[in-house]
């Protein structure tokens, strides 16, 4: 069941830059799990922001929701998503 | 050279059905043809509209162009084009 | 897995109003069917317009969007599609 | 009297965390007491976010004003209210 | 029960003249039978628009639908509906 | 003349909570006094929300703008204004 | 009484060009008489449309209203109204 | 060479008021001073905000924008600005 | 005096396609003579729109207004017009 | 390949000056070497705005990034970014 997602990181100025650099470093490691584990496809970087265009594959929306409120930066973050399904033109 | 791309195909209730079907048609070819070519990448169904998300790799912003315009439906469409760069967590 | 569809039908003043009541008519038996199947959970009508809120229980993203193009209305309707979750405050 | 309430909640992010939390979980007890009263029909969880979106039964708008001004959270809710009427095509 | 009313009143430009005029005329017949009923309390032309501020007093969501969809111009109506609740500044 | 007005109250969550509550007292009496003087025909609270529409019946465009800006809760207002007329269908 | 009143010309493209450009020879006429009697004080091009910016000095909002309903191509125009007082600092 | 300006001024509310009335002396006097030099035509104050209209008359776009970056209030300003013509139905 | 402009084509789907091309031919003409006449300093297409970003040198808002409103396409066309200056890091 | 980017500052009122005035004095040397090494086309002031609109010649997406968010004033900056090709009608 796949999502897109697009998540744009919003950091107030007067936070803690040191915080915010420690669950940036941790936000990257889980990342890169998920990546593994064959639940986040694919993370793109949106030119000239801090955000990404993501694709997630996951067995629920509950899932999801796990999955994107588990992430360290989730508390700076502004989610757009989209639920996809398979096109007809598509040729995998 | 990577872009998102939102196609959004919007039909005024007086067209001529006919010529929209074959103009479908034609579009689904093409879309197959430059999947094969390794231009466009992904396009997934947004669910509940007639429109896609899709994942483009380009040589040039005029290649992109000339794709697009190429298409049958392209006088029917609404496109939110985003470039894209690598993303540091990306695994692959 | 539940989904909040808002649907909000728009009818170009010069259509056939003949036409649009017969495709409101077998609207009106599908979103029945629909419901004695357990599909669509939900239909409220919202106060001053052509438009209702429902609620959609699907196995899939594919089987909304197969649902929702089916309905012969579908190509006056606006729709937002919102993914829900089970919500800890939730009794039921 | 059928109002859906879509609330998001806005956490400002020098606020004091142990009292939002404090505040969380007497609004969570307050949910399951209007729910057990019947003028709190449904609450879903909306994907990726903190917000809801909850279907109430109430005998006025005042009363509707007097819930949702008593939760706890309200101070930092973001709501949007419609007002829901039985729609023809609905079985129940 | 109290709601404002913002009625935006938007006729095609290759609309049927004589029947806009037809409508009009009852419509005006309508609005003031609303008001003798003690259901449309105000109605106040917007400067400039073919528009109206208006609030009614109805004993539930359901009657206001009706009386709004009964008007002879609805087809042409943008609306944006308020529920009011007794101000606790009000010296009536 | 009237004026239809409808007033949002945003209070910083930092601002000092006993400050807003002796405005909110001063406002309150002042509201009052403006309807005793017939200055302020109608007032009613939006449902959900710290925020009023009203009605008011001035002699001048300054006089509204006089009377809106001696609010104690004037800086913290969002205000939209909107000039109304007398309307045809009127039967008062 | 000021008023600052934006008007902007949307033709639709299948309208008749020759009765267009005869209203809009007699709203030349009109918008000059106006002006002449003190009723419409300032009228400026907007760059790159077909659109004025225009201040108003009127006795009553429905003076107003019945100007601005009198011009021949309102039935084309959409309004943005602006009541405006003196300001403090204005050396006139 | 015409502008129409639009200023809407924005104070922080946790700015420091002496501060900014200070700055609000000197802006008065410095847009007499633009008014005298036959700058600044114009100056209205839109009704019920700290906010007001006016219109400009300079001999290039750099004149503009030293004129509205010169004044005190400038950090705390939203400006939107419009380029004027002369109109073909101004009598003056 | 220097203007950016963006120019967004938009062609009814009914209108002739005929003298939609011979406008275009006459419009691409017109173009380069203003660019010759260093008029119109820049033209680049936008990617996937019938639309351009523009840079215009002229001498008067006057003159940029006869320049836009010659262009044939003008009556299919959304304007956007930005006044700009010298920038203080600008090397020519 | 070109890009066009406006660039919009937004300072916070409580950032401290000396640190910003620091920062715009690096921004204004680096933004003349991406100048003279032929990255940074062109780059004008939008008048009455701390914003600029520029025309950048890059390699890759990547690079635009990379030189969007090497200024010591990106975290400060609103960014929009329009993809551009040449223009049919272009002479140059």
């Amino acid at each position: 069941m796949l999502f897109q997602v697009r998540m744009q990181i919003i950091i107030p100025h007067d936070a803690d830059r040191a915080i915010v650099q420690q669950l940036s470093a941790t936000e990257l490691a889980l990342a890169q799990k998920f990546q593994h584990d064959g639940k986040w496809l694919h993370i793109w970087r949106v030119v000239g922001e801090w955000a990404n265009v993501s694709i997630f594959n996951v067995d629920s929306i509950d899932e999801l929701h796990d999955i994107l409120t588990s992430l360290p930066l989730f508390p700076f973050m502004e989610l757009e998503i989209t639920p996809l399904c398979k096109h007809p033109a598509a040729v995998n």
